[in-house]
């Protein structure tokens, strides 16, 4: 039984007030609030263990690289990675699919050569792309989404060319809520022997995931989101893949040696791991995953489900307020627009002065804007310990929102 | 007056035990312990004001927003930047001269074009020039050290030829603990129209620096090894470098629009910051930042000065122990080996046993460790909160470890 009053209670920011009301914090989609046991992993790990990894043989350097390393089989189980061999600890998605993008796509990557990617990606999601169209005159072959926001997967399939090297495909979409089936498209494009990179950023949070069921090369997720530090992420990548790529950065701890004139690599999947690493975010991005799967992952997107449902017929009730994607299954994530021209940034204002914090903007998807034919929208995105009540209030503060703009 | 013993208090750690001995913490060259300002704006930004930056409008992404873009001025003021906005926010000096190698120097460089280096650099800065080297065919002109391990200026600027398109050079060695005379090198690299990186990892740590003196054109600096969070930093870009740059990382926040065929670049220095930033480790470091120069750095250093003549004076009572570096006003880094063939590692792990945690292994410099012609050393490096009483541990226990292995 998921008792949200429960876990509200393992998140000290959300017994806060703004503007003298209490938190109603609806900006998960940028980033998630962390519960204690991770903010007290951090502390402890910074007041009694701290120490640099990997090249120490004293106690404290023993114990911080234990506490590291430890991480990669919680992502690997996390993700359903078969190995933890294949689990490249990073900064978040940004990093990883730069990873992808400077590791594996440049060095293999001809002129005409494309890649297939849809029109709601975000835009770590797209720019490392658009430099590989721009100095490597690599083609972006763009599969747009449907009328409700959904996103037809035969129409992705179909996308994938003699030409395509690459399909990079969010999991779920940060501005639409839209559930992608990426396990289709990767049994697609495996049988026309085209990789595919999953930008999990949001799917992860949100839904149990299963990287070998998906049959994905790459899968990037990000720290923050996942109730973890900030600074802190991964990516699974398939050993296949692992085993073609070249460094990205270069530093210490991913080399074997260096001389002058010779340098050769540490294996996978330190070769993707220079310099030291983000030693105690990472240490509390375990912590927030092990808090996620002690949870249940089915439990919380059960959860989330009920709240998409609820929220959904409530703002269905506003019909001064346009939601942009209703595509089935999708996840707790509104973007809207409402009557009267209010401008989205102003909305925000005014739901924070009644303590609820929404973003505005165009959320890091300028195709997707293109594509809606908005400049920006406002966006309420619900987390694990989000409630009803909530949603009531949101709704409320809308309606309030609604009656200054008319 | 620098109180050591007041300062020792402010760091959580320190009272700790390490195998029932009191920790002495000698291996700051890798990584420094956190003082307790730092350890709290941690907790409070994730406790009490934790949010995604820049994009939000709201109360919690105000306050972050505020919080982290004072440290880019908390930066510039700590390395005497002309301005903040030549300092880009990072993970650390790994990612800022990967970006310099990424986004200044591979587009500009061609086949037979120099990098100088000296012998003594640190694997940051020198894989990302191999790089070049095996990807370009750019050349790595080497200067070595003289014989007590300082680096002779006139022969890096001897090396600065026609070929040479930048000079990448250390202000500190990680292992010998010489200071080099960046100074003087900017002045006659920039007569020769060459830029000039200096790798600022350990410099910053222990003396002022004032970027605008030296004249350099990038200096890199760690935040973990500054007293701050671990996956936090910083470069400092000489406004006419950082016009001449390409991105490095592609994704949210460095780009000013995205579209499907274009995409445009915000200014610098967001252009090169791509992606959610480490909001929280950022906010530790300007505390961490803060915190060094209340002390004062002037302070710092002529502590420091003193434990090295200490600790020099009794090393040197050491006929059994060979230091590895002995260039006049080198900083309190020592490099030692023990007569009896011991392995570096082995000492480690005894003095581990009375409670002194020191460095084994290249110390992610191995050029240097060709050039000296050992394959390890064990490293005492000391920072701000180490006494003459540690000293004297270190000693015993290096006499209690010579007896063993005698």
């Amino acid at each position: 039984m998921y008792d949200v009053a429960e876990v509200r209670r393992d998140f000290p920011i959300l017994s806060r007030e703004v503007n003298s009301k209490p938190l109603v914090y609806l900006d998960n989609g940028a980033s998630a609030q962390k519960p204690q046991v991770v903010i007290d992993a951090v502390t402890r790990a910074y007041a009694e263990e701290y120490s640099n990894v990997h090249r120490g043989l004293h106690t404290l350097s023993n114990l911080a690289t234990e506490k590291y390393e430890a991480v990669r089989g919680t992502v690997a189980k996390f993700l359903g990675a078969p190995s933890e061999e294949e689990v490249v600890l990073n900064t978040g998605t940004t990093e990883g699919i730069n990873l992808v993008a400077y590791g594996w796509a440049m060095p293999r990557m001809q002129e005409g050569d494309e890649i297939v990617l849809s029109v709601m990606e975000h835009h770590a999601n797209i720019v490392p792309w658009h430099f590989l169209r721009e100095r490597q005159g690599v083609k972006l072959t763009w599969v747009d989404t449907e009328l409700d926001g959904s996103l037809d997967t035969q129409k992705v399939i179909d996308a994938i060319g003699p030409k395509t090297k690459l399909v990079a495909i969010t999991h779920l979409s940060n501005v639409l809520g839209t559930v992608v089936d990426v396990k289709a498209i990767c049994a697609a494009a495996r049988e026309k022997g085209v990789p595919v990179l999953v930008d999990g950023s949001q799917g992860a949070v949100h839904m149990p995931v299963d990287v070998a069921d998906i049959g994905c090369d790459f899968y990037a997720i990000t720290g923050h989101k996942l109730y973890g530090p900030s600074g802190s992420g991964a990516i699974y990548i398939r050993k296949e893949r692992l085993d073609e790529m070249r460094p990205f950065m270069g530093g210490g701890d991913m080399i074997r040696e260096v001389h002058k004139d010779e340098v050769t690599w540490a294996d996978p999947p330190m070769k993707f791991e220079a310099g030291t690493p983000g030693i105690v975010q990472t240490i509390g991005l375990g912590v927030a995953l092990d808090y996620m799967m002690d949870l249940g992952m089915e439990n919380i997107a059960a959860h989330e489900a009920k709240l998409a449902d609820y929220a959904r017929s409530r703002l269905d009730g506003l019909n001064w307020l346009q939601v942009q994607g209703k595509a089935p299954g999708k996840a707790a994530i509104f973007s809207f627009s409402l009557d009267g021209a209010a401008h989205p940034h102003d909305i925000s204002t005014i739901l924070d002065k009644r303590g609820v914090a929404v973003r505005a903007g165009h959320h890091c998807a300028g195709p997707l804007m293109d594509h809606l034919g908005v400049s920006a929208t406002c966006r309420a995105s619900f987390g694990l310990y989000n409630t009803e009540a909530e949603v009531d209030v949101l709704v409320d503060a809308l309606e309030l929102a609604h009656e200054l703009f008319a």
